[in-house]
């Protein structure tokens, strides 16, 4: 990472870890976050064969929900106390099977705003020690403020 | 679809069904292949809570999952018999929370190819017996020929 | 075009006009403004051996360059009247060889807000009076209010 | 760039340069191939007003222009003597208006592979000695065997 960001809001990482702990989804395929920076969070996930494709490699949409969380947990991490998070879109290269005992999600602020924030992921397979790029992702997220209803 | 396509595979229905049923992510999710026509796909996936985000909707890597399979499949019901598929890249746009009691992914393809499938997919919400319309997709699918472990 | 649109901007037509004019880019290569309705814009632009690339064919930054234009029209003529527009961010697959005597891009609004809007683009090839599809769009536009220096 | 690549091609400077000088639009907005190593390659371009879009700023789809031959001169530099390349679909985030007196288009080969390639693109725009990054790509590229008429 060549950027160093000075996080708005100093409570930023009780802010983002109380919202992954809210993210149900994280629990049901044992996703953890293992690490947390201003503009920077590691998201790990243990292999599991009920997550994958037709191929026993994990779904690409699966490999897409823990880069998403990633890449928006490092945009909120950047974001004021006051702003809450939404996922505008984002585009996922899947450049290897998603094949490993183990799946480290990195997801980086790429540009930050007050409005949008654009931030890249990618997805690690660990095997016998070894790191293997499997998928890159580009998200761009959209900051919303004071949306009743709408939680960080 | 304003397109009519021919399949090339006569048997598409059962090579398609098949690869669906190997899926293991979609029994995990809930998800069912609700309809299949040469070219085109819909998966229905009912809400449930172990798939939400912080704020209480389906999780877009979730979203992104039902959009994935619907438009492989879309793809592989027109390639040859002797094809397996690989998705390579895909952009889902998150046009609205996904909120609603059901969900449906649509499939379409775009652009057929011998190498290169370009698919679309909508997903619509259902609530009360209407329908909204929450994501996009556009993806690209590759076919692959005679690969030692990836079955179809 | 499945949605009936109703502009909030009365006299959409005049501001979406005069702000292709004033793209300098349009004239260098020559395009022209060819249709105009709520949510939907039709750009036109005859081949040139300036604009190819290393094949001959028209090059996908050119073929982007109308694309984005008609998508980005076609969202500005549903914005309000005090609202000015920039590309967030759009992706293109290129289906076909840009080749042909002359260029449609489509835009259309895919889902309009007060400040994100979503549009699709297509463009067409015309030879021998046949239309091809040769690429899609898929792009994310920002509505903008009162920034200096940021006309529409 | 963290991987060192080693190209098939021993000749692979002369086949891009070649390439590079085929392609008319770069000659029309007046772009060069300033930098050139295995997977990596960047293109300059001044400022014209002749490239502008309604605010005075150089439209997306010339910042797109450069950064997708920066992109796939960068994947073709690490193709084999006997592939010609084609931009199967790319995706763009405009970060910033592009202005300033100069841009730099630089394109990094992400993944290699013998069919599929994935480069990874910036836009800096040079103004008064400083960069400013304004814009991202990422592209799809493909490798073309054989295909008549398809040259480099």
């Amino acid at each position: 990472m060549n950027q160093n960001f000075i996080p708005r809001d100093p409570d930023f990482e009780q802010k983002v870890r109380q919202s992954f702990d809210q993210q149900a989804i994280m629990h049901t395929i044992g996703a953890s976050l293992s690490r947390l920076a201003p503009g920077e969070v590691e998201i790990s996930m243990p292999f599991s064969p009920e997550l994958t494709q037709q191929h026993g490699f994990i779904h690409g949409g699966i490999v897409t929900t823990i880069l998403d969380s990633a890449c928006g947990y490092a945009a909120l991490s950047l974001m004021s106390a006051d702003a809450g998070i939404l996922s505008v879109e984002f585009k996922v290269n899947l450049l290897a099977p998603a094949a490993g005992e183990r799946f480290l999600a990195l997801g980086k602020v790429k540009k930050p705003g007050r409005n949008i924030t654009v931030a890249e992921g990618e997805l690690l397979a660990e095997q016998n020690g070894e790191q293997k790029l499997v998928a890159s992702m580009v998200a761009t997220m959209m900051s919303i403020y004071g949306r009743e209803g709408i939680r960080n």
